[in-house]
C-alpha cells in the first residue's frame, strides 16, 4: 500500500491495515461487477434462476459495506490518521456506499428481467440493453481499476465515459416511447425496458461518483459538482 | 450540543464545533425541504419560473455538502474524536450525501414539471403527485426533526412511514399504466408523471437512510439492511 499511495508510514502495521481495507473495497467491487454481469445475462438469456440468484446475492453486497465501514471506523479511532490518510479512509466510506447502491440497481435489473420473462420477447432480444449494460459494467471496471492504482487521470477518463452512456440511455428512451405509441400492447414491456435502462444509467452515475472521490483523494480538490472542463484541468495538473 | 448528545467534552470549543456542524446539517436539510416544496408548487401551479429556480438552487445544496464535508474532516483531524463522537461525524457525512441526492431528485421533479407545462393538464391537476409529494416532504421533515433531537424512536417511526409512500407510489404507477393503455395519446404525459413519482419515492428512501444512520448513532447498531421487525426491536430497546 505504501507503494500504491506513494508514502510510507512509521507503523508497518498501519500500512498493512490500509492495504487490507483497499483490497476489501476491490473485492466488494468485483462482486458488484459480477452482479451486473449476472443481471444482464439473466435478462438476455431469459434465465430466471440466475436473476433470482442476483437478488439473493444482494445481501452479500450489503454485508461487505457494513463490514468495511466498521474497519474504516476502527482505523480512524485507533490510528488517528493524518489528513492525507483520513482522506483515503473517507473516500473508501463513500465509495462502498456507491458500490452498495450499484448492487441495488443490479437487483432492479434482475427484478425487471423476471417480470419481462413472462412477456413476449422482442426480435432483437434486448440487444440495446445488453449494449448499454456492457458499457456500464466496463465503466465500473475502469473506475475500480483507477481506484486500485489511485490513478486520477484514469479516473477522469472514466468520468468522460458517462456522457456516452447518457447518450445511449436517451436513445433507448426515445425508441421505447415510439414503440409504445405505435403499438400500445407493448406498453408494459416497454416500461420494464425503460426502468432497466434507467437502473443501468444510474450505475454509470455511481461509477462517476467513485472516480470523483478518487480525484479528490489524489489531487486534494473536491471535484463533485465541477464542470467537465474544470475537471479535466484538475486531473491533468500533475503538480498536485 | 453536549445537552443534545447527552455528554460533555473537556473542551468547550469542541462542543461548540460539533454543535455548529449539527446546525449546518439542519440548515442544509431546511433548504432541501424548501426545494421539494417549490418543485411541487412549480408542477401544481404550472409555474415554470419557480421550477427553473429550483434547478438553479441545486448548486446551493451542493455547496452545502462540500462545505460540511470539509468541516467534518477538519474536526476528525484536529480533534481526534472518540468512537462515539466519530460516529456522529460519520453519520453527518452520510446524511449530507443523502440530502444532496434528495436535492437532485427535487430538480428531477422540477425538470419534469417544465416538460409537463407544455402538455395538456389532466382534470385533477396532478392531485395524486401533490399528495405523494407532500407526504414525502413531511417524511423528510420528520427525519430532520429526529436528527435535530438525536431521537432514535422518532427515527424508527419515520422509517415506518416509507411503506405508506411505497404503497402510494405503486398506486400511481398502476393508474398511469391504465391511462396510457386506454388512451395512447397520453403516453408522454404519463411517462413524465411516472418519473416524477419515482423521484419522490426515492426521496422517501433517502429520508429512510438518514434515519438508519441516526439509529446506528444512538443505539450503536448498524441497522441498514435490517428487517422492519428487528429494527423495531432495536429502536425500542432503551438499555442501549
Amino acid at each position: 500500500m505504501s507503494e500504491t499511495l506513494g508514502r510510507q508510514h512509521i507503523s508497518r502495521q498501519f500500512d498493512s491495515e490500509l492495504e487490507a481495507m483497499h483490497h476489501r473495497v476491490l473485492a466488494m467491487g468485483g462482486l458488484v461487477e459480477q452482479q451486473i454481469s449476472d443481471a444482464l445475462r439473466g435478462l438476455i438469456d431469459n434465465d430466471v434462476a440466475l436473476s433470482t440468484q442476483v437478488i439473493d446475492n444482494d445481501a452479500r453486497v450489503n454485508r461487505h459495506e457494513v463490514a468495511i465501514d466498521e474497519v474504516c471506523m476502527q482505523i480512524i479511532v485507533r490510528r488517528q490518521p493524518t489528513a492525507g490518510d483520513l482522506r483515503l479512509v473517507l473516500a473508501v466510506i463513500k465509495t462502498i456506499n456507491d458500490l452498495e447502491r450499484i448492487g441495488d440497481q443490479a437487483t432492479t435489473v434482475a427484478r425487471k428481467a423476471i417480470s419481462l420473462s413472462a412477456m413476449e420477447r422482442p426480435h432483437n432480444h434486448y440487444l440495446e440493453i445488453e449494449h448499454l449494460g456492457e458499457r456500464v459494467r466496463l465503466m465500473l471496471h475502469h473506475a475500480l481499476d483507477a481506484f486500485a492504482r489511485l490513478d486520477a487521470s484514469a479516473a477522469l477518463a472514466v468520468v468522460e465515459e458517462d456522457a456516452v452512456i447518457d447518450h445511449e440511455f436517451d436513445g433507448i428512451m426515445r425508441q421505447q416511447v415510439t414503440m409504445m405509441m405505435e403499438d400500445p400492447r407493448t406498453i408494459r414491456r416497454c416500461l420494464d425496458v425503460m426502468w432497466t435502462a434507467r437502473a443501468l444509467e444510474r450505475i454509470g452515475d455511481h461509477a462517476e461518483n467513485i472516480c470523483e472521490y478518487l480525484i479528490y483523494l489524489v489531487k486534494g480538490k473536491d471535484v463533485r459538482h465541477t464542470s467537465p472542463e474544470e475537471l479535466a484541468e484538475i486531473a491533468r495538473d500533475r503538480r498536485q
